[in-house]
């Protein structure tokens, strides 16, 4: 993706932070992005291949910023750092859960979406599952617990909580996630700090 | 409601559950439905009344699918009853579950879906809870357990799980859902029967 598509990219990511999917068509992404409408048709044939680009690139900004976590720490903190990336717990995150939630719900009715959203699914639960796995090896997690089930209950916990969270006023979501945050890993992990640095109750 | 207007309803859900949201306006309600587009507008004076009220009926069918259960059983197979009720494994509960999940996400952007949405998550997070407290006080549920918590994390884990197997192939659906939530149960309530009566691994 040359600079100029991402950028066309990130104007279509507010468009639809703020409107919904409703608002995003490529004249409303042209405007946003300061390009024309011919250069938004260039790099996106249609509108179908601009509302699957602007879900793959929400989703590959979360993958992104996964990349920087330490996973080398205690499995409960790295646990805690991968999931706090989908978490609305500040301005700019509710905004990426936003679309997020936006392009997942209209995933149930268009097949060009829905195959971007269940890769994203794979690739998020595999991640979890190897973090699990090795949680498991060095026994922070139960020998029994069935790794794959729990890697897609990590995935739906976090999309879970995050719909709630954004149904909740802005001031009260933080204390929200972080409770229940913490009542899950502690069960998953039972003997490790899933605390993390700050907001203890 | 009348039984005219709780069918235009009906009428508005299966008009979501094919097209997503964008498909809604009281005229294709109103031709799916087989009445006047004036008596749609006679019930719901603009489109966003009809939206909020299809979002409540569907909303409302769950709760009303929900009186019928037994809770005077062993725990674990009430929450299981109540839990199955979202989830997507027939056709008419997954056409419910994508109406759902279209007016969630719309819920992000408009203030009047997002306090049906706050409604809904506020009742089943209650109702969970009254489960968990008497689950706890039978000694089902580990006394140590912050029972708010646990119960926002029940409804996390349903909608999140739904969420996923919505993107999965149908066929693979019930196998996904039954897996996470016996790996679920089986750690919220350690010591009680969750699988269910049917569709052992």
């Amino acid at each position: 993706m040359t600079e100029r598509g991402s950028h066309v990219l990130d104007a279509a990511v507010g468009v639809v932070a703020e409107g919904g999917l409703d608002a995003l068509s490529m004249r409303t992404v042209a405007a946003t992005a300061g390009v024309s409408l011919a250069q938004v048709q260039y790099y996106f044939g249609s509108k179908e291949q601009l509302m699957a680009a602007t879900f793959e690139h929400v989703a590959s900004a979360v993958e992104r910023a996964a990349i920087d976590i330490d996973v080398t720490g205690e499995p409960g903190q790295v646990l805690r750092a991968m999931l706090e990336l989908w978490l609305p717990i500040d301005q700019a995150r509710a905004r990426q859960v936003r679309v997020w939630l936006a392009f997942t719900a209209a995933a149930a009715t268009s097949r060009a979406l829905a195959s971007v959203a269940a890769e994203l699914d794979r690739e998020l639960r595999s991640g979890f599952a190897e973090l699990l796995r090795s949680a498991q090896e060095s026994g922070a997690v139960a020998e029994a617990a069935d790794i794959d089930a729990e890697a897609s209950l990590l995935l739906a916990m976090v999309d879970g909580l995050v719909v709630q969270a954004l149904m909740l006023p802005e001031r009260r979501r933080r204390r929200f996630l972080e409770r229940g945050l913490r009542a899950y890993l502690s069960r998953l992990l039972p003997d490790t700090d899933t605390m993390g640095g700050e907001s203890q109750r």
